[in-house]
């Protein structure tokens, strides 16, 4: 048995999984982002130590731990390089945790993780190569080559959400202009409406679903209002569609993976905009000779990152 | 010994190269570019039976043929799968030089070859990862992973100058708009000259240097007169080397390798102009708290493609 853990700025979720990727039972707790990393820690372990005990099992059976984190790792030496959301600056996760259940502690990103589980028992599982790319709040990404996890030379890699592909009407919260996360994510959906509904002479129903909701217009709000024919909103699809497939066919023309599957939120959109994307996304490629990746939804859901961290021991 | 070839849209050069990676003996025929593939293949046959006759060698003396193409090559097939430069498509190059000399032969885009060659023997050759940039016409790359040389599924991975990143006042000769290469190539340097003087009232020394020349502007002479303190050449130079550094961040968060290594003439541009573009560059790193790739020159300028293309075998 493995254990897979998921390690967000608000929940932490703790798998055991077997052979076959299964998670057999698992727990959450809350995370208590605000405390310092020791608390976390122990929190931790505590809930680990449970998840054992409820299952009968002794540190002992468990082959290894993993976890996947939310920013940049350093796989080898098992520290977080660096983690926004937790305010975490070069952290000995690994050995805090080896120490106490005497087991090996893998460290991964959450998005290379969820890659890395897909490849293993999800969408991509039949191919050497891929890229996974987690559409929410941003953009993250995992790169699978030859069967491999791609972890850059200084565990920076696959931050696909960060490539420039343009100029846009606000920053990134990395602090750059022009990322791929600000042009293609929910978070950029909503920014853009809300952009263009600063202009009092825009009709849209979205206005009535801010008003309905008190603010809080989500992407599958717009999502909704295209299909219900709001010109505005329709727009804002097509504009998320374009700079998707822009970001898509670059991935083709550094990566050329067999498959691009898609995760997080915006996977949610459906058939028709996903063929929209691909459609869009054929049109940019570079040479008509070649039959670049198939784009398809991941599989495994929230449940990726567990899975991908609790097999990291088979990448060592 | 083993033979490597550059094949070129206007010339064909084959090496003689040996186990160091040192060019013993070599040859340069043009090419045939307007004729049917056969006469080139042709050519290129007598070619290498003449460098081998000159050296007293027989085609059992050499261990793998190896020939860099500009453009999309199937690997595992020996084939061209498109070449614009010569019009070909679909064109099996190994096959037919295979039978002739009954050696293995090996195809590689010509950017990825000298990649290979700078990892083996140049500017990268300390390191496991590396991405390898020639900047002239337009921008080629190549990829190393883990020693190994990154192709894609579809032979289409490494065309790094055609990864979009922003909105051009005119299009790639791919046919989209915003490619890498449109923004920071020697061509593109040239171009936005060109049309920043389409206005009258511009005042630049590149106006002489124009009419001197009857107009064939080069990319040296912007940076001389950018050297020289005319105002414009300094503006496209600042231009260049900002979407140079939002290419190589690009590199950065999507490969992050340990050393980006620059060829083709702008790399010839001098210190001043590359540290200026690497200042640039961390500025847009995505975490502080991660020491990115150096930015390096090539070292094995016009030959990399012969010598990488020569040690192809070695990635059979």
């Amino acid at each position: 048995m493995h254990i897979g853990i998921d390690l967000g700025g608000t929940k932490i979720k703790i798998g055991l999984v077997n052979e076959k990727g299964c998670i057999t039972d698992s727990i959450s707790i809350n995370t208590a982002a605000s405390h310092e990393y020791e608390t976390i820690m122990g929190d931790m372990k505590v809930a680990i130590s449970g998840l054992l005990k409820q299952n009968s099992l002794e540190s002992e059976d468990i082959d290894s731990i993993g976890i996947g984190v939310p920013g940049l790792v350093d796989y080898e030496k098992g520290k977080v390089i660096y983690c926004a959301n937790l305010s975490w600056y070069d952290v000995d996760v690994s050995g805090c945790l080896e120490k106490y259940f005497n087991v090996p502690v893998y460290l991964e990103n959450d998005a290379t993780a969820a890659a890395y589980a897909e490849s293993l028992f999800g969408s991509t599982k039949n191919v050497n190569s891929s890229v996974f790319l987690t559409i929410g709040t941003g953009i993250g990404g995992g790169i699978i080559i030859n069967n491999q996890i791609i972890r850059g030379g200084h565990g920076a890699a696959s931050e696909i959400g960060h490539m420039v592909v343009g100029e846009n009407f606000y920053d990134c919260n990395c602090g750059r202009n022009g990322c791929f996360e600000t042009f293609a994510s929910a978070t950029a959906m909503i920014k853009y409406a809300q952009h263009r509904l600063e202009n009092p002479d825009t009709v849209s129903s979205l206005r009535d679903i801010i008003a309905q909701k008190q603010g809080g217009l989500e992407a599958k709000d717009i999502f909704d209002q295209a299909t219900a024919g709001d010109m505005l909103a329709e727009e804002v699809v097509q504009r998320t569609a374009k700079y998707l497939a822009i970001g898509i066919a670059n991935i083709y023309n550094i990566l050329d993976p067999e498959i691009i599957a898609i995760g997080g939120g915006v996977s949610k959109a459906g058939k028709q905009f996903f063929d929209l994307v691909g459609a869009m996304a054929e049109k940019m490629t570079l040479s008509k000779h070649v039959k670049y990746a198939k784009i398809v939804t991941a599989e495994l859901g929230n449940d990726a990152g567990i899975i991908g961290t609790a097999f990291l021991g088979k990448q060592a």
